[in-house]
């Protein structure tokens, strides 16, 4: 581990959310840091990415080691545009969130924050997306933060398999009713959507996403489980999507010589 | 297989693509079909679903068993809405695309057009994508439109394994170039990516993406590969992100009792 490794901090809640301050904190007691976070709100954006507009790049603030800008695009684009133009290079370390609400079980396919920290490991870089499982806007991450600088710590020291993500979340619990570290597997659920349907003052229908969170299994050794059991999770995630095991299944589909 | 099965169609491009058009007579031909897909061009969204602003569905055609909407939101959107309001439950079958442009590669993490078919995998769906590799308004989607009905007709017959979705891209040449139907895994790859810095006339910055593909590997099994040489590539993918074969590497992090 280099005395201060450069890191790279995103999220998806946005340049002004209380969580992207709180990761920023505790990587600034370990290394140089450069934010690169979302002008607005992208929950759920997934890894979108922009091509068909042009992004701006916003400057906030420079304090010796720490440097931080907004971008008009999504957590993916903040990874792309920020090592090209702010960090200009690959960092040691790339850190997203501390986002506000979980990341856990099939939540990471709509996460922004997970889709920055998956990128960046597309890119090469050693990556870790935390989320803590409190979705308000003063949400306590004090908590978090102790397990944001162990987990980041051994990250640098000890590296990534390559392609390998760290999806950590963190029960919303006071420090002292946590119950360590568990390694996970995504917990197999999902969300069932009942829009509401209302009338706009102009008589146009329109709707609102309602969903409900609809676990499928509650196996010991899922990161639902954990949480709900005040551990803090982290799945080793990756970005091949094979159903690697149903590859022979499908094989007498072949039909070419 | 029911006589005559209902099927979901969409995709990323919009509404006004000729992939669509391209699916839907396709789907046609085998089935009732309800089409619901985005108003406007949505590449590259990946997995994005609206839950901060409302969504509006648009009334576009109705002739005996076809029925055709537009959605404001993204292809997810399109999904999880066309379900509850325009299908009234579920299909029995979900097809996306076809797709202006690969969804092979590392390609597939960017894809709107399949994230609506995982979305409705995670639904419980037979769900496939279809992608074309030819990025133009006015691809020939001709020869693809035979291996769309082959494709589907055996979902409908056979079904799908719980959980798995097909990434099926097709190569852009003649029809009797195409040596068949190959199985592959997803090929290791990404985008690098190289901003075009520019000045708008009010003399602020702004930057275009401008992404090169660049291959890892190039191993016979991989849907790189088999388009290259002129396979229709199917990958059997899914939504687990969890990478299985590294749960034991990280079990000594472990610190609870």
């Amino acid at each position: 581990m280099k005395k201060r490794p450069l890191i790279f901090v995103t999220n998806d809640d946005g340049v002004e959310a209380a969580g992207l301050q709180a990761l920023s904190d505790a990587m600034r007691q370990i290394g140089d840091v450069k934010v690169v976070a979302p002008l607005h709100p992208m929950s759920g954006i997934g890894h979108a990415v922009t091509s068909r507009e042009p992004l701006r790049l916003k400057f906030f603030e420079k304090q010796d080691s720490y440097e931080k800008y907004g971008c008009s695009g999504t957590p993916v684009d903040c990874v792309k545009i920020g090592e090209q133009y702010v960090i200009k290079g690959k960092p040691d370390l790339l850190v997203s969130g501390i986002n506000h609400g979980s990341n856990a079980a099939v939540n990471i396919i709509y996460s922004g924050t997970m889709a920055a920290a998956l990128e960046s490991t597309i890119g090469g870089v050693p990556s870790i997306g935390f989320s803590l499982l409190d979705n308000s806007h003063d949400a306590d991450f004090s908590a978090s933060q102790e397990y944001v600088v162990e987990i980041a710590k051994k990250v640098l020291q000890e590296g990534l398999p390559e392609d390998v993500t760290l999806n950590v979340n963190i029960p919303a619990v006071p420090k002292n009713e946590i119950r360590g570290i568990k390694i996970c597997r995504q917990a197999r659920s999902r969300w069932v959507e009942d829009y509401e349907q209302r009338m706009d003052p102009g008589k146009k229908e329109y709707f609102w996403l309602n969903g409900n969170f609809e676990l499928r299994e509650n196996a010991k050794d899922t990161d639902d489980w954990a949480l709900k059991n005040n551990y803090v999770s982290i799945v080793p995630v990756h970005f091949d999507f094979t159903a690697h095991k149903f590859l022979n299944h499908f094989k007498n589909w072949e039909n070419h010589d």
